[in-house]
C-alpha cells in the first residue's frame, strides 16, 4: 500500500497503562482537502468542538489523536487541553493551528494529563520519518481486540491512487455518527465538492449503518484528507472517475464498520440485518435498527435461539409502519415465517442451524412496498456485561 | 384484604411446564366498569385485538389470562382461539362473550394448545369458590422470581373500599404499554369518568416510567375493573374523594411498577433516575429514558463503577435541549459532576460508596427550566444475558 505524501508516528504518552502506544499522528507533506462528520451527540468531547471549527475551513494537514482519555465532559479546561495540543504540534510541524484536528477517544469526565501529551509530542513529530498506518491504527485502540484497517486502488487517465482507512470501536457503537474514529486518507487528486458528497453518502450506508449497543458517544469523528500528491487527472463532478472513487470509498468504509461490528464487545456473531418492502427507506432503516438494537434479539441471537417472535416484535415498536398479516422473515436462506405467523414444518431446526454460523443475515419483508434498507449487528454476550461492567478498574 | 364481589381461580392447564398453574381467571360478580391500556407495539398479539375490541363497552365481569404462551404473531387461527376462550368463559359464566377480557403472555410465535385449554376451563370455573387474587398472581408469572401484589383501602362517606392490583413483569419492560401484564381491580362506586382519568394519569407515571430493557412487548395490558360492590357513595368528578382515589390507585401501580423493575431479568440494582431542570417534562422524560436504557450506563451500575460520564453521554443523545456547561449529577446526595465537570476531590470514592447499595438515586439537573421526570430502572446483568439466551431450552 502506498498512499504518497503522507507520514505517521505513533508513541507512549502514558495516558493509558505503560506498555501500549496511545498518541499518534498522521501528516500529509502539503495541505489536504478535507472533510469530517461528528458525533449527534449534544455532549461534545472538547477536541468535537475544536475540530468541526478547524475543519471548517475545508483544508487539513495534521491529525493527532490520542486514546485512554476521551478529554469529554471537562469543560473549559478540556478546551484549553485540546487548543495547547492542536498549537503544539502545528509549531513543530511548522503550520498553522487550524490546519491540525484533534481527535480523542477513552474515559469520560477525568481531565487529560495535558503534561504528558507535552512531553510526547516531540518524539512523536521526529517518530513521522519511520511510522506507519498501522501504527496508528493500533494506537487508537481502545477495547478493541484488533486494529481495523483497509484500502483500495484505482485509477484516472493511467494514474494510480490510493483510498486508505484505519478505524477503532468498539462500544458506543451506534448509527449517527455515534461511537467511533475512523480516518481516511487519499493522494487522489479529487474536486472538494466530490469528496465531501462520496464522503457523506458512504458514511450512511457504513458507519451509520452499522449498531452494537444503541449507545452514541461524545467524541466520534470520521474525517477524510485527499492529499493530491498522485498527481492524477482531477476527479471531477458527474466523471466516471468521480463514480469509481465514491465506490472506492464505500468499499474502504464498509470494510471498516464491518469490522468494527466484528469486533463489538463481546461479539460471537456478525448479523446483517436486512429489511425490505418498507413503505419508505426510512421506515426501513428504523425497522433495522429496531432489531440490531433490541437486547431481546441479541441475547437469542447469542443464544443461537431461533426467537424470531422478538423479531417481529422489535418491527412492531420501531415506529415502522407495519401490517403484521404481511411480515415475512428469513434467516439466511430459511423462512422462519410468512404473512406474520410461524413457516412451520422443519423450519425452526434449520433457523437454529443458520444461528449456529458465526456470520448470517436475518431478512425481514415488511410487504408494503420498496423501501430497504442494511445494518449491521452483533449479539449481546456475557463478555459484552463484563468488559462494561469493569471499563476503568 | 377485601374486595368485595370478585372472585379467582388458578390451574394447570399444561401451557407450561408441568407442576406450574399457567392459567387464571378473575370474575366479578356484577358487570364492572372497566378500561385498560394495551401495548402500542403495532404487532399486537390476538388476545390484545380481541381485549381491545371487548372493552370498548366500557365495561367486563372476567378476565382470563395464560402465561406460557403469547398467541402473539399466530394470524387468524391466534384470533380464533382468543375468541374460543373468551366464549367458552362466558357460556359457563352465564355472561356475553363481550364480558370477557383475554389475556396472554409467554413465548411469541407459537400456537397456543387450544384443546388445552378446552379442557382445563371447566376447572378453571369450578375453582372460583376458594381461590385468591394471589392464585392469580402466582400464575400469570414467567420469568418472574416473585408474584406482584399491592392494596389500598380508603373510606368515602364512612364506607371503606379497596384497590388491588396483581402484575408480571420482567423481561420486555419499557414505558408506553411495554411490557407486562397488570390487573386492577377495586370494589369501589366510581363514575367511569373518574376512573379511566385516574386510571391512565397513573399509568403514565408508573408503568409507564418503568424500564427494564427498552423492549415493547407485543402482549402488554393493564386493565381495571371496578365493580362498585362496596356501595360507598359515588366516587364522582372534581370531588375531594376523586382525588383520594386516584392517589390510592397511584399508589398501588407504582408500587407494582417498582417490582416489576426490581425483579426485572437479572437485576441487582433498583435506580431511580431523576431528572430536573429540563426545558419541558417530555424533554426530562426522554432525558431520563435514556439513561435508563444505555447498556453503558446500566451494565456501569452492575459493575458499581461511577462511570458518570456515560450518563452525559446517555442525555446528550436522548434528543432533550442540552447545554453541557449546566449539566450536574449526584448519586443520592453525591455530587458526582457540577457545570458539565467532575465535581473533585473524593466524588467518585463517595459515589462508589452509594452504587454499592441495592437501590439508589440518580439525579441529573440540565440547569435549562423546570421540566422534570422520574423512571425506575436496573442494572444490566450476566443473569440477564443468560436468561434470555436460554429462555426457549
Amino acid at each position: 500500500m502506498d498512499i504518497k505524501g503522507f507520514q505517521f508516528s505513533a508513541v507512549e504518552a502514558a495516558i493509558k497503562k505503560p506498555g501500549r502506544k496511545d498518541l499518534a499522528l498522521i501528516f500529509s507533506e502539503v495541505p489536504a482537502t478535507a472533510c469530517a462528520v461528528f458525533t449527534t451527540n449534544a455532549v461534545k468531547a472538547a477536541p468535537v468542538l475544536l475540530s468541526a471549527e478547524h475543519i471548517s475551513s475545508g483544508t487539513a494537514q495534521a491529525l493527532v489523536v490520542n486514546s485512554g482519555n476521551a478529554n469529554a465532559c471537562t469543560g473549559q479546561h478540556g478546551m484549553l487541553v485540546a487548543r495547547d495540543t492542536a498549537h503544539l504540534v502545528a509549531e513543530k510541524l511548522g503550520i498553522s493551528d487550524e490546519a491540525v484536528q484533534v481527535c480523542s477517544t477513552g474515559v469520560i469526565g477525568v481531565q487529560m494529563p495535558m503534561e504528558r501529551l507535552r512531553i510526547a509530542i516531540p518524539g512523536l513529530i521526529e517518530g513521522l520519518s519511520s511510522g506507519t498506518l498501522d501504527d496508528v491504527a493500533e494506537a487508537i485502540m481502545t477495547t478493541d481486540t484488533f486494529p481495523k484497517m483497509e484500502a483500495r486502488s484505482a485509477q484516472v487517465g493511467g494514474v494510480s491512487y490510493t483510498v486508505a482507512g484505519i478505524a477503532k470501536g468498539a462500544g458506543m457503537i451506534m448509527p449517527n455518527m455515534a461511537t467511533m474514529l475512523s480516518f481516511i486518507i487519499t493522494d487522489a487528486v479529487v474536486e472538494p465538492a466530490v469528496l465531501e458528497k462520496s464522503f457523506r453518502r458512504a458514511v450512511d450506508t457504513s458507519f451509520n449503518a452499522i449498531t452494537v449497543d444503541g449507545d452514541t458517544s461524545t467524541n466520534d469523528t470520521c474525517l477524510i484528507m485527499a492529499n493530491g500528491v498522485a498527481e492524477n487527472p482531477v476527479i471531477s463532478t458527474g466523471s466516471a472517475a468521480a463514480q469509481e472513487f465514491e465506490l472506492l470509498l464505500h468499499d474502504v468504509l464498509l470494510s471498516l464498520a464491518k469490522q468494527i461490528v466484528k469486533d463489538g464487545e463481546g461479539a460471537t456473531k456478525f448479523v446483517e440485518i436486512r429489511l425490505t418492502g418498507a413503505k419508505t427507506d426510512g421506515d426501513a432503516k428504523r425497522a433495522a435498527l429496531a432489531i440490531a438494537n433490541s437486547s431481546l434479539v441479541k441475547t437469542a441471537f447469542f443464544g443461537q435461539d431461533a426467537n424470531w417472535g422478538r423479531i417481529f416484535a422489535a418491527v412492531g415498536y420501531s415506529g415502522a409502519e407495519v401490517d403484521q398479516s404481511r411480515l415475512s422473515l428469513r434467516f439466511d436462506d430459511v423462512f422462519l415465517a410468512r404473512n406474520g405467523v410461524f413457516a412451520g414444518d422443519d423450519a425452526e431446526a434449520r433457523g437454529t442451524e443458520v444461528l449456529r454460523k458465526k456470520e448470517f443475515a436475518v431478512t425481514v419483508d415488511l410487504g408494503l412496498g420498496s423501501g430497504c434498507a442494511t445494518v449491521y449487528t452483533s449479539d449481546l454476550t456475557h463478555e459484552y456485561v463484563s468488559i462494561n461492567a469493569d471499563y476503568r478498574s
